[in-house]
């Protein structure tokens, strides 16, 4: 027994190859701050992926020159060129595909999935949303906190279902409004918590720690 | 200039005479801890307000004896007595305005209010829902929190309107919900955080410190 024991110990010595990296695809609409937020989080080695791929459906958008300068080719997505979502959704998923995507991340992607997409990669989309969902599902969601006069807004990362904004919730993070808050303050606190909510989701998916129950999600140490 | 201003300076020493407490009008259903918790801070002399009379509509709210015990003598309208909300809340009328409530607090109040109570008491009239308003309205606010699965819960403070939990919000606290919450565990943080919250409103109140903006209230110094 203890020769047994000595040899499975030094077994659990020899070190393990290196694991691969889980893939990450990006779709992103405009400024690309939440994505550039994961490219310095994996140059800085605190975020064990790999941004396979960056999609894009706005030819103006900022995410593009972002993808660029990080060594990572953006492709343009323009919606305007298809005929229908699905057809969108579809060009998506072989660009996923070729690049060999494990994850999918909508950080600030402004067009709604559909089926095409879901069926394809299922409980493996995640978004990030500028509320504490359910409350103020949509778009303007900031907006929505603050005509509605709530004392707390928030962030959330979800996985994406075909309801907008309703899929099982990964991350939460509350933010205090406060009296003299405008749109652009209360953004900015926002968005300062979802710079540190996403890439903790992402990275919680990446070391295999994510279990979906139903609607409730659990995280394993 | 200077004679004047010594003038004014010795009329602000002049000490004033005691101001009136701001007289309270309580409204449970249940087990009044969130009552108790008023009455607590009022004896330890840190809430500036008078509670005038403590209204029940369940002839077994365990809310009967913690008023009796504190020396508010509760009154008893019962719902069942009455032909309609309308008349169950004109008798709440009446007695609100017997004890010259200037200010409701429902705390666990269980029935529907109408117009008749509404329209006495304009802006005057709180409750205390256990969720982060307008997410999870109505009864079972926690059970469908824990149902959707969310990670941040909390309590609001809200001035009610007809519709229900959804006039302007006085103040609100995040809650964490934790992996293994049951009702019971999640219940007890958010009623720790109520305790704080409405005596931190009704205090406001008492204070005069509430400005009500279309559906956004401000706390002034």
């Amino acid at each position: 027994m203890r020769s047994l024991l000595r040899i499975v110990e030094s077994r659990t010595n020899v070190p393990l190859p290196p694991q691969p990296k889980m893939r990450i695809g990006v779709l992103a609409s405009g400024n690309g701050s939440n994505f550039q937020e994961l490219v310095d989080q994996v140059k800085a080695g605190q975020l064990p992926i790999k941004i396979a791929t960056l999609i894009y459906n706005n030819p103006d958008a900022q995410v593009a020159a972002r993808a660029a300068q990080a060594g990572i080719t953006p492709v343009l997505l323009d919606h305007r060129q298809f005929t229908s979502r699905e057809a969108l959704d579809q060009a998506i998923v072989e660009t996923l595909q070729t690049h060999k995507v494990e994850l999918v991340v909508m950080a600030g992607w402004m067009r709604r999935v559909t089926e095409v997409l879901i069926h394809q990669f299922p409980d493996q989309i995640l978004n990030i949303h500028p509320s504490l969902l359910p409350a103020f599902r949509g778009a303007k969601a900031i907006e929505q906190a603050l005509d509605y006069g709530v004392k707390v807004a928030g962030c959330s990362v979800h996985l994406v279902r075909l309801e907008v904004d309703a899929g099982p919730i990964i991350a939460q993070a509350a933010v205090p409004v406060l009296e003299d808050d405008t749109y652009k303050t209360l953004a900015e606190r926002i968005h300062q918590e979802e710079y540190k909510l996403l890439p903790q989701a992402v990275g919680w998916f990446a070391q295999g720690r994510v279990h979906i129950k139903g609607n409730r999600v659990a995280i394993s140490e």
